[in-house]
């Protein structure tokens, strides 16, 4: 689906134009022309490859979609593929903008992702000395668009990750701990499939042999470069402490365990010594003076309370109760 | 056992030939030669051998098999070592596929695989100007015939893992998800001998130093590459999340047996609470003034009942029970 | 919050500036001027970047804070982000410097950080010899200072880790273990993420081609990211030894969960052993003979205690009492 | 020990000679000398030393023994260290070959090793075309042959580990299978650092720069380090199924545990209900009309096996029996 | 405190000299001096780097002491760091050996070390067609020196570790043995920071640019950083180990906490059953035939006893006793 597809010159917004007609604008020499797509058809791919001439690969990736970040060139002209991540309702959604970026032209397609890139087009229309920079300029916006908003996800990982963190050596808790950590693992894990391959990736735009086209906005690109290998760190360190808390998490389980046992152990000694005194006087020899005492049943009671509550008392004093 | 053997020109077939005559077309400066065979027999291996000039070395590596995928540069032809693989009824099975590349030969090989390349080789006949770059086409259209396979297999195993996942937090079945989980590491750890070594091998057919047979089709040899990137990531993802998973599901047996052991000393205190009362009662003192009363034995029995009664509320509300 | 405005000329100061001359003493081609801020506001550095021309990027980086350490070139300066760390009571707290260098100033921004730096000018000023090396040498300063003050925190850290170890082996609080190790854990990998980056930036400071500013000083900045490299040795061997002492932790749970067993194991048998003796007495046959006997009862008291006593002697030897 | 001491001409053996008469044959332009020791004395050594003017470092490693695997450099000469490996009766055991190469000379010490190399000398002079490259032909030959014996103490490794993890999931035999998971990973790791040196090592004869004496055997030395590479894939696999089998077997430890506790549970749960009950008729009150009944007695056994045979009964369809 | 102070030339000792008389003996051209210091004070140190001109950065690490091990470039001179390491009474110490090497002079300080290096000197001398090489080969002996002491250090650890291993797999002692596991562990990590940083750091005297001072001793260096390699890859064996030495440890904690459990189960069965059954017959029905039998009483001992001995006969046939 055509979101738009604007004619550029000198930073400056010429006019929207159809996409039969971007052939024209190309052979302006200060020129170029932005395309916006979202969940491209491959009969639209078609004719905007012939449009632009471009490589049959790189349209084949952007068709199947479900591609690894990277940034690869064809001649003078770069693919991009970058993922778009979100977190909506505490889940993490994964999407994907691809990129063509030739000397005059930029087509982004946007699959299976929410955020739009308006505001992108908007905020570089405002910015005219920057926009004269060309393609690449966009190209940075838009990346630098999609690396912004990992931030949010990012954090919100580590929200998630402090409330397990608060609960994790309380008592009770422990299952849905390790399930909550299990899912957060997952997403992290996902989260460094986005990031790390774009990372290694985008360090081509600025550290040595750069492309032609992106030579003046190299600067641009080492910010980005320096945002994923932030957002990689926060992420690594967030993987880091979940291996940890699990390893932790099994700890606090079997020192729950080892609770449990103690207080079973503890109770269990209590009942077995009145059982056992209780069976002592139960026995039926015909000798057992006690029993005949007047005062014998309050003083066995007396005799079993005070032996139990003694072993009570010990239990309590070295934290088995 | 051969299964055909095609000269080309300019793209075209030119027609079926038998081995002994390849040498009249190996002349031709246009023409190659495309032979096929499966499970080869050293004695067959000889002839071809002698025919097309391979090194000792690789023919060697072709008639043992077991080869780790590579690519290994012998003058001027290469011989390549790729792994097929399969899931036959949820197991993994992995075959190989050894090709020879030269000027104007393509020689493959297929060793303990079900899967056939005639399909590739259709193709390839459709399109006479993808064919007419000769071997090295050839060469990536089988190479990318094998990687294409492989991402099934790995949709299989992630499948397999959201399915034991979906059991890991349920009650019981541990040792079956222990078991499966076991299993899905294994084929993991064996997929990954597949793909990686490839990865590494591919990386020098378009990155640095391309040998000159592959220098036209570089870009191809790069999609392979980003697609065997992408498999190995995938692969790396499910061999974390197994490793977590069996973190995990150690932690969820210890958390039953936590279950286990307290519901254990529930019913324990219970019981013994009833089993020291009864024995109370059971002395044989003389002056016990509740055993003459009328109501004794039905008010003990109601007293027994309702703390036992008030135990099983406590460990009730506690959730030990 | 402008802390002070120096300009020095020939490696001794000058005088106290306003930041509006500043731009007079940036002719003289052998003065330079040292800038210090403290948790600046945006518009504090829109009038700086203005005075000393400074990069876009660097200044909004500066503005937002959180950077991971880094040490960026935007033309003839240089951008450099260095964390600072400090211990207040038991925490772990991180700030950021901030440092603009170029041919002829030092502006330097601290954020969240109750360390000053004004003992660093003092030194400075007081070794004219090296402050005349310009503003590389007021870099190098800072940054010592910076880097100087990760070894208390480290050691900290490290006497942090021996106190828990002491206890690892002891009976009981392993709870309170397993909660320090995790807090530990998670300071060692902050820290880490303050020290790695930062040895790894420098590393570009004295390998390999050096920024022409930081030329005549290149020893100095090896000496940082010597000192860098051990404090990030002493992080990773407490790190690996934390993974450690989590493990062990574990087995000693199990192993102290294993002698509660072995307890509660001995002192059931032993009062079951009673019991069931007191229920065989409690019998009611009527051809009991040993009922009759006069010293039935203490005969019978007398072989229980045995019976018990003997157990008693055995699970002591065996040690589990 | 000397083994054998023969001189070469052209790739045909001229004639066994004497240590003494070496220096002779080391004047003929196209004659190699090819000395076999085994356990050599280090007065032997130095007779060998003085004959072929071998460097003292490299001596004194062959004296030394128990070296890593390396190949060094001395001026023309190479000085090669590789680990022989074999499996005797299900143990490995470690040897050493010590091979010094020059132009026109090979010396060989094998060391703690029962693994001849006669087999090698004869199929090389079986192959005269071959032995025509020299001295780094007999480099190969040895080499590949001590690396081919590997592949045997790999599978072995194999072998022993499907043995087990047949018997990971049986019942039983947890304490054995963690002794022998721990004998063998003691093994994989040992035989880690028999070949991943190596491997290292090799990669300098066919990759980059490359010893003269060793150019022309190129292919051959990378065909040794393809099998290394191999060797050393499986050996990880290996090494990684290990550590997984180790997490496994405790989490089966523990699943087994569960089940004893849960079997325990429900048999003391079913004794506790018989006993409460049986003490319920065992007290003494004067009013229990039920004790006064004919049938009392029968009617009370058939409830007490009527509840513990539905206990039993619930117990089996939950599986804790 | 000096230890010695001796001028040498070409190769022999001249004569002990005073530190005051170095300068004289500098301007010779073949001439070299050698000083060695124990635990030098900072006055000291000063003195002597007038005497050498010696950089500010060096002189201050060695008198702080307690760096990594490193060998930096000042100049034309050296600056070398290396640990020494020993075992006394089964307890690894760490000590320090600073050496400072010119074209004309050593001066090494020795810290925190009871071990001498009056040896190496001593074997210097008997060897002047060696020292002749100059202060670069009297730096190769003291490394050497050095380093060869790290073998009995890895040796007595790899000892230790066998230690435990023979007691790992007994019952009892897993306390001691995760205790002693933790210690050796803490050891080879402080093994591991001695040896790497100066693997790599001797890995700049023999590989690539070699500083001038050391090009003649290259191979000589190469030796030493083939025995680091050694000692590293025997740490990293000996690491690897203690891991699963570590897991295998808890393991077996299990495992016998599963025998605890299971005789503890066995027994309490075997008393709950006689328990029950004394119970049974200490019911006080008016009607129960069998407490009427003149032999009821021993029936019911003999009954209870077979029933037990048969449950003891299972527990033992099912290893649970």
């Amino acid at each position: 689906m055509l979101i738009n597809c604007v004619a550029y010159q000198d930073g400056n917004k010429l006019s929207d134009i159809a996409i039969e007609n971007v052939g024209d604008y190309l052979q302006h020499p200060d020129c170029f022309v932005w395309v916006a797509l979202k969940d491209a058809e491959p009969s639209e791919m078609l004719k905007l490859q012939q449009q632009f001439d471009l490589h049959d690969l790189a349209v084949e990736d952007a068709n199947h979609g479900h591609q690894r970040p990277k940034i690869e060139e064809y001649g003078n002209s770069l693919f991009v593929v970058v993922k778009t991540a979100e977190m909506i309702d505490g889940l993490l959604h994964v999407g994907e903008l691809d990129v063509f970026v030739g000397k005059n032209y930029v087509l982004s397609v946007r699959n299976r992702s929410n955020q739009g890139f308006l505001g992108v087009r908007a905020r570089c229309e405002q910015e005219p000395h920057q926009l004269r920079k060309g393609p690449a300029f966009v190209l940075y916006a838009l990346m630098d668009a999609v690396v912004d908003r990992y931030f949010p996800v990012v954090e919100e990982l580590e929200a998630e990750l402090e409330t397990i963190e608060e609960k994790i050596f309380e008592h009770g808790g422990q299952r849905l701990n390790i399930e909550r950590l299990y899912e957060l693992k997952r997403e992290v894990v996902t989260m460094k499939h986005v990031v790390e391959p774009l990372m290694e990736a985008v360090g081509k735009l600025y550290g040595g042999r750069v492309p032609i086209l992106c030579e003046s906005t190299r600067d641009y690109f080492r910010d980005i470069g320096d945002h994923l290998h932030r957002i990689n760190g926060l992420a690594d360190a967030i993987r880091e402490t979940i291996a940890t808390a699990i390893q932790v998490n099994l700890s606090m389980v079997t020192i729950e365990e080892n609770d449990v046992n103690k207080r079973l152990a503890a109770w269990a000694a209590i009942f077995a010594v009145a059982t056992a005194f209780f069976g002592l006087w139960g026995m039926n020899f015909r000798y057992m003076p006690e029993l005949n005492w007047t005062y014998g049943y309050p003083a066995s009671i007396a005799l079993v309370t005070g032996v139990c509550g003694y072993l009570y008392y010990r239990f309590r004093k070295s934290g088995w109760l």
